[in-house]
C-alpha cells in the first residue's frame, strides 16, 4: 500500500518508550489554528503504536488546552490499563512547553466486535453526489484560509449551504458527502478525522466564525466499508456562551460507522 | 448548611497536594458494583478542590477501568492547564495498586457564564408526579441488590417502565422525575451522579442486566435551579455488543442543565 499525504501527514516516529514525534502539516491548517481532527488523529496514530494488538479507537476524549501549530510536535503516551480485549491510554501532544492537547483513549480491534446490527440510527437523506455542492465551489479567498480544503472532497446537502451565500437556514445542520483524495479509504483512525471536519454547525445559525472546541469524545462503532462518507452534524443547545455538535458518519453501505459530541465556544 | 447524606458520601479529604482520600459507600451498590455516577461526583469533588475560584464542571469525561468495591479510595489530581476561566484537570480514583477510573475534566465558574439561551432542547413530555411510578414499588429483592435505591426518589414515566413487569417497549427510552433525598437541592456537582442513575436504557430493550461503562462524558451546562429533575435516556445505536446512552436533564424551570453520553457494553 503507498502511503498516501494524509497517511504522511498523520505518521509519528517513536523516539523512546512512550515518546512520538510528529511533524504538523501547514495544510491542514484552518483560519488561525490547525484542524481538530487531523490533531486527534496524529494522537490516535501514537496511541494505535504503543497498544500493539489493539489497533483501533474504540473510545477517544480530547480536551483542547492551547492552539497548534504547524511544525514539530511530541505525542506522550501512557498505558493506564491494558487487558483482555481493550487498553486505555492517556496521551498529549506537545509543541515545546505548551500542551495542545490531553486525551485519553480505549483501543480495542473494532474487526474482532460481533457484526450484529441491533439497532442504528438511520441515515439522513442525502441527495446524489451531483445534486450536492463541492467545497471547490468556495470562493478563492476561502480556500487560502483554509487549505485544509484541497485535502479531500467535501459535497454539500444543498438544504444546508445557504450560510454559504448569507441565508443560513437556521436549523443548526450541517451535512455532506465525503472522501479523502488520492483514493485514501476510511479507516478508524480517518473517521476521527472526519468528525470534526464540516464547518462548525452554528454557520448554520447565521454565526460564521471560529468556534473553538473545548472537549471532543468521539466512539468509532465500526470499521467502515471502503467509498464515500456520508456526514452530519447538528446542535440542539445553543446557551451560556457554549453549544454542543453531535457528528455522525456512515459508510457506503449506510452503517453507522462513528459518533461524537463535542463542546465548543461560540463565535464571539 | 447542613451537609446531606449525599454529601458526605461524595466527600474527599485532602491529604498533600492533588491527594484526596474518599470512603466509597455502600450506600451506591448497584449490583455487583458501586454506581458510575456517585464515583464520578467523588472525582469531581477532588478536581473542585484542586482548583480554587472553578467550583464548577463544564466538562468531564471518565474511563472506567475496574470495578470500585465499598471502602477507602483515593483521587490524584493533576492541573494540567490553568488560565483565564477554565481550567483542565486529570484525575484518577484509586484503590490501593488498581486504577478503577481515569478521567479528564475542564472546571470553570458556570455563574459567570451569560444566561441567554438561543436554543435548548425541549423538555419532552412527563406526567405530573402523581401519574408516575416511583421505584419505591419496585419488589424487595430488588431494593435490596440495588441499595442506592434508598438515596433518592425517582419517578419512572409510564411509558417506559413496562420492562418492570416483562413488557419493555422496545423504544430504548427510559425517563423519570429525579430529586435527592433530605431535601439536597441539585448543583453541577450532583448532575454527574444523575446523568448515570437510570436503570440502564437496554432495559427497555428487553436486555436487562448489568451493562459497564467503558466511558461517559457529561456536560454541565447551567446551574440547576432547585427542585425536581427530569431525567431522560435512549439509545439508537446497539451493535458491535455495544451502545451509547444519551441522557439529558432539565431543572425544575425547564432548563437543560445537563448532557451526557456513554459507552456501554451489551449484557450477556
Amino acid at each position: 500500500m503507498v502511503a498516501t499525504e494524509y497517511d504522511r501527514d498523520i505518521s509519528v516516529n517513536s523516539v523512546a518508550e512512550g515518546t512520538y514525534d510528529a511533524d504538523l502539516s501547514a495544510g491542514w491548517i484552518v483560519g488561525g489554528g490547525i484542524n481538530g481532527g487531523y490533531l486527534l488523529a496524529t494522537i490516535a496514530n501514537a496511541v494505535r503504536a504503543s497498544v500493539p494488538g489493539k489497533p483501533d479507537p474504540i473510545s477517544i476524549s480530547a480536551y483542547y488546552l492551547s492552539a497548534s501549530l504547524p511544525g514539530p510536535a511530541t505525542v506522550t503516551t501512557t498505558v493506564k490499563r491494558d487487558g483482555g480485549s481493550i487498553a486505555t491510554v492517556a496521551a498529549e501532544l506537545s509543541q515545546g512547553d505548551d500542551v495542545r492537547i490531553t486525551a485519553l483513549a480505549t483501543y480495542g480491534d473494532l474487526s474482532t466486535l460481533p457484526d450484529t446490527v441491533e439497532r442504528s440510527s438511520d441515515v439522513p437523506d442525502f441527495p446524489p453526489l451531483e445534486q450536492c455542492v463541492p467545497n471547490t465551489m468556495a470562493p478563492e479567498e476561502m480556500r487560502a484560509m483554509v487549505p485544509m480544503m484541497e485535502r479531500f472532497e467535501m459535497l454539500f446537502h444543498p438544504d444546508h449551504i445557504g450560510w454559504a451565500v448569507g441565508k443560513p437556514s437556521g436549523e443548526g445542520v450541517i451535512s455532506a458527502w465525503f472522501r479523502l483524495k488520492e483514493g485514501r479509504e476510511p479507516d478508524p483512525i480517518s473517521l476521527l478525522t472526519v468528525v470534526d471536519l464540516l464547518p462548525p454547525v452554528t454557520f448554520d445559525l447565521g454565526r460564521p466564525g471560529w468556534a473553538p472546541t473545548l472537549e471532543l469524545t468521539a466512539h468509532v462503532r465500526a470499521v467502515p466499508a471502503p467509498g464515500w462518507l456520508r456526514v452530519r452534524h447538528a446542535t440542539r443547545n445553543v446557551l451560556g456562551g457554549m453549544f454542543e455538535e453531535d457528528c455522525e458518519v456512515w459508510d457506503s453501505t449506510g452503517r453507522l460507522v462513528a459518533q461524537s459530541r463535542q463542546l465548543a465556544r461560540l463565535p464571539r
